[in-house]
């Protein structure tokens, strides 16, 4: 399966990326999920909908870009 | 008891505020405590050595002004 990447918005600090890798490593598929604070990206392995990567990241208090 | 007023480096996000929070309240003798972002502080009621207070907001991730 591909890897992508999204750009998250309004992470600041470790709390944020595990915020966020918690919410998105719960959508059902996915896979090697990592959140990287400096680049402000998000990378996964899954064909998931980015609607559904966007209601996660949100559900943790983020946004994509 | 008096309140006392701390300035607190490095938080930066609700997560880190609850951390410091948390930490701190675990305190034995401490009350009140509230942990203000926008001002970078932390308030609590209660006779607490500087250094238990430093100590704890240390294990929270963070430093005292």
């Amino acid at each position: 399966m591909a890897t992508h990447t999204y750009g998250v918005i309004g992470m600041t600090c470790d709390h944020c990326v595990a915020a966020v890798t918690s919410e998105v490593s719960k959508i059902a598929g996915i896979s090697e999920v990592v959140v990287d604070l400096s680049q402000a990206t998000l990378t996964f392995t899954g064909e998931i909908p980015r609607e559904t990567i966007a209601d996660a990241v949100e559900e943790a208090g983020y946004e994509l870009a």
